[in-house]
């Protein structure tokens, strides 16, 4: 298993020129693509129709490359397009591409492998409950077995894209009449995937997995999930990256945990530990080593942060999820001295109340 | 004279509690501040009443204490606020005081020294031309050297709220048909007292200012001051802040000029040079020690920052200024520790485009 | 009693010229107010400080002219101030003056009377209960007797700033333990007020007053409540406004219930009623009549409107209450003529869902 | 001739499904649709994405239908959608459909015809000035002609977008030079192509039209133009609307100038001459008459309407462009009984300062 993996730039949502400029120039082979992780302008809200455009683009390119269905393109390759480009982050995409299965022999050095699956169907009544907790982890721990790594600590990022089974108004007063209220929504599901890496990983242990931890017990955390939700999706679609010796190629991975979203030092320390030391930030040399950077944030909910008060809750003019990505955006842009970095919002059971998740791939 | 600065955080714009305590434990005299700079949490925009809101406190406070007016306060001391605390910038305000005059010897060690001063009132027609950028430059000028500063180099930050002059109809008219049409307003006025900053310093030449230049060649910039303007006001307040060897106290002022809201290695530089050398960001012990941060913000006007595109600039939903502000915010508090900083908007003739002045006040 | 009241435009929220004029010219006796209802020009949100400079500018003005502390002018004069002057609505107030004492003796014709009380002190545990609701129909009924009307059909406006008793974290977690969760906020606060209005009007019977068909069962509600409510205050301010043969002057008062946010017949109807009866809309004679206008908005929760869906609630970048009273606001006055009308928001058993109360005040 | 209208409310900006269904059910045969107008939810400014995304729908549809290119369904049909469903207003489109040609014998009645054409291509000199407002005149003139009205006064509705020719740097600085700077934006095109419309239907006259006029004299104006305008647009797409004894077909149109935002009495009037007479809202019976209203709307530059201070243009939380859809919209959809309704905003040279437009389109 050769992973290689393309930053590209997009001038609009529905921007794949230069994307198609490179499978024309047999830089990228369609056939390989597993998956895109990007950034689109819009405000990353439920009115944000650029996530939409981009599919539409992106659907319409490889349809027509891999001779499928757009439905097929959709479900082919895993596409988490985050929107809301707000401050300095630049819109782009990190296109991933994977040739050759993961080798029979070990080889000296661990690089970058990718491992894709999904989880089982689930009911309503197990959105943001203990079952989907643990399916996940199993789902996880099956793909994470595929790619042969050393050891859980070789993990280093998993993008979910988690399921909110829709229901019906009477499975919903059911639910409520038999005092199991349905959780089928984005914070419960975001956070039971979240839950779900933790404990593939032994981040956590299965004692602490009951329902009613799930978005209360904030000290149990992943450090590498990075988890959406989708309305309507009936299962869990996982993304896990990790340093293998049975991949190939010249890329590796690594992650650690903000403690805060002004958390710089974490973030010289996944660099440094990449073999990419540097004093106060990049080198235009040393920027080109890396390929993706993806974090969560999110607005500490106790109001404070480095100990002051902060607004982003408290103002009804501009959403908390934009400025946390603001912030987060520019302190990662400021070290690694490139704004196309990837940050989404929202982040219960990623890293601590206040911070969350960082991972960085690098070419080695 | 011996300048003393306070850093007090404020749970609301009106809230002078803090403030109040410090008085009544004499901690400060009231009748020894000299100007008060700070963030109110606004938008920044026309319709921020949070500035009037804070000025009204202010002015009840110092009226009780000083048994003035509170038309009488506004006169007798500078207050510089700035609405907009995006991201995680904390409101605050820091409270300059002076005892003493300027010493008749020179000591040793240079220390933060203020003066205050202001223009002579300006015609409307003068407003965004040579006349405002001559004048200004000639008030600075002689406020610097009440400070008895070894050179021009040790003036640091000049804080300035620039004259926007009122006309009538017919005046506006008139100078159309001769062909020199007003600038009275926002932009031209910010603009021209910083090129007067930056020909009282000898940043630019004196041949280099003409009319044509102003708000037209950004070549020509300050990188100390910090300006903004007043609809209304016919006279620019000036505060400048340097170290001299005749001013007592504890406290010293260094400045840099930001390349970019992304601009780290500066805000390390000026650090160093204050004597405060860190790794990645301050240690708790090195936070105690910094009493002030005073910065400019811009999203550049090329829509490119570090050679991507960003879209601050044509998001119609969020205003540019409250972007700029909360990435430099945000790229200071990760490096100082501290996320009460001093950040305002628009930045004509302010260091470089994309850029601007980045002063920071420290304790010995 | 006689009941005057004056619209007075205001140019910015600290505006009190006109108000100060006003007294000066003896056309307002200070001792004589009663209550200011009015909007001042912010987002109506957590960070609108508009009101808390108007008030401000308020409290100086009369601590003046009644010599007494601004503590004691906010305790004195009832101000409902509400923030958010979207789309046309203009920034004013209507200042409410008593002179006199209800009448001994009944007159031939009703004229506008206004009583003012409060209920007693809640504890936390009772906001939002069965208890608040009762307490507040009892103050009610008590100020409404107080008027001597001849039936509850004579009341047409309760303006009440509802309690939010504060309470400690050890409350809140005794109250879910006895499974009675605190529901000390400010929608069940609006909630239970509007219901109290309703039960002291017989628009709702007593026997539906059950805590859990507070904001549960929204056919229960009043068409004359228009309720705020305010964090940390234990006791609900209440202005009743009726037409009582005891009170003198030239003021009537008449109220509708919208059936949503577009119903234009009912504000015909109203008007008709008050004896201003007009084709499309009110001709500069019948707009003079016009004192006060007092409207309750809400975007309809159902996303539907005249059977279309409205995008109000999924807007992620302009809060539904903003998009509401900008609605509301246009409608009223291209009926009425005048952008001077009073629109708050959030409308929990006042009207039906999607709808709300209006009330009108006009000059016989 | 014979023109048709269908309005179709839309569940997203890509939702199509309904229109499809028509195709399928043979109630719109796409061959014959000539034209969609439509309200996209999106903020109408410069990063609303919603256009194109529902543009990438439509193009898809139709070009299944008709086995054309993308390209050449947008070339052959022409679109007009307006992003900005504030308030009330429902996203939906209007898709009109011509079957035959004009009539060679006048018949009793006269009904709703509709020619498409466009003017030559435009320098970018040419934007904004005399050039481009008699091009544009005389494009008009050539369409009405085609629709055999017995006078200007028959036509009612001239849908545009603008050209905005594109131009180098070179360019511009030669115009500069030649005291003739580009206008080549969308104020200026939009202002140009109204004033075209004026002057087809006589609204204005010839020697009013100078390049010192155009944006800048406002008395002069069309009462039936509604213009867009589209960088890099090289010449202007015109739909004019009209009633011809050459037609055949239900629908008749009508249009009126609003005074102002508010200005429920020209609505009246526009319907009452359409024989939809009606108190103060239109019947369920009559609402189903109407198939299309059309308007531009802006808040009044003065600041001021009807008498008061309005805040649309100093609140920088939210434009006034949205501010504005969301008051005309309102407005008419209470007078009109139905939120399908179609405001654009920005009215240069459109009805008078602070009006616009207003065409309605109704079944006979």
């Amino acid at each position: 298993m050769r992973v290689e993996a393309f930053k590209i730039a997009t001038s609009s949502p529905s921007d794949v020129a230069q994307l198609d400029n490179y499978i024309k120039q047999s830089i990228i082979d369609p056939n390989d693509v597993l998956c895109i992780i990007g950034k689109t302008e819009g405000n990353g809200g439920r009115n944000d129709f650029t996530r939409e455009l981009a599919m539409t683009a992106f659907e319409e390119l490889f349809s027509k490359y891999l001779g499928i269905s757009r439905t097929e393109v959709a479900e082919r390759i895993v596409f988490s397009l985050s929107g809301g480009c707000e401050g300095v982050v630049s819109p782009h995409i990190v296109v991933f591409t994977k040739s050759g299965n993961i080798l029979q022999e070990a080889r000296q050095e661990k690089r970058l492998a990718i491992g894709i699956g999904s989880t089982r169907k689930f009911q309503a009544s197990e959105i943001g409950r203990v079952e989907q907790v643990e399916e996940t982890a199993r789902a996880i721990k099956e793909i994470v077995a595929s790619l042969k790594v050393d050891s859980a600590e070789d993990v280093h990022f998993i993008q979910m894209k988690g399921a909110i089974t829709n229901y019906t108004y009477q499975e919903a007063e059911q639910a409520l009449r038999d005092n199991k209220p349905l959780r089928s929504n984005m914070v419960y599901s975001r956070g039971a995937s979240a839950l779900g890496a933790a404990l593939a990983l032994d981040e956590i242990s299965a004692k602490d997995i009951r329902d009613d931890a799930i978005c209360q017990n904030w000290d149990l955390y992943s450090g590498v999930a990075s988890c959406s939700a989708k309305p309507g999706l009936d299962h869990t679609e996982i993304v896990v990256m990790a340093n293998s010796r049975y991949a190939e190629g010249d890329l590796i991975i690594n992650h650690g945990v903000l403690e805060d979203i002004l958390d710089t030092k974490t973030v010289h320390k996944v660099l440094t530990e990449l073999g990419i030391k540097c004093d106060i930030c990049l080198t235009a040399e040393q920027q080109k080593k890396i390929v993706g950077v993806f974090a969560k944030s999110e607005a500490d909910p106790r109001n404070i942060i480095r100990g002051r008060r902060h607004t982003m809750l408290t103002d009804d003019d501009i959403s908390d999820t934009r400025y946390s990505r603001s912030v987060l955006g520019a302190v990662l842009a400021s070290v690694i001295g490139d704004t196309a970095v990837y940050i989404s919002t929202r982040a219960e059971h990623h890293g601590p109340l206040g911070g969350g998740p960082l991972a960085i791939i690098a070419k080695v």
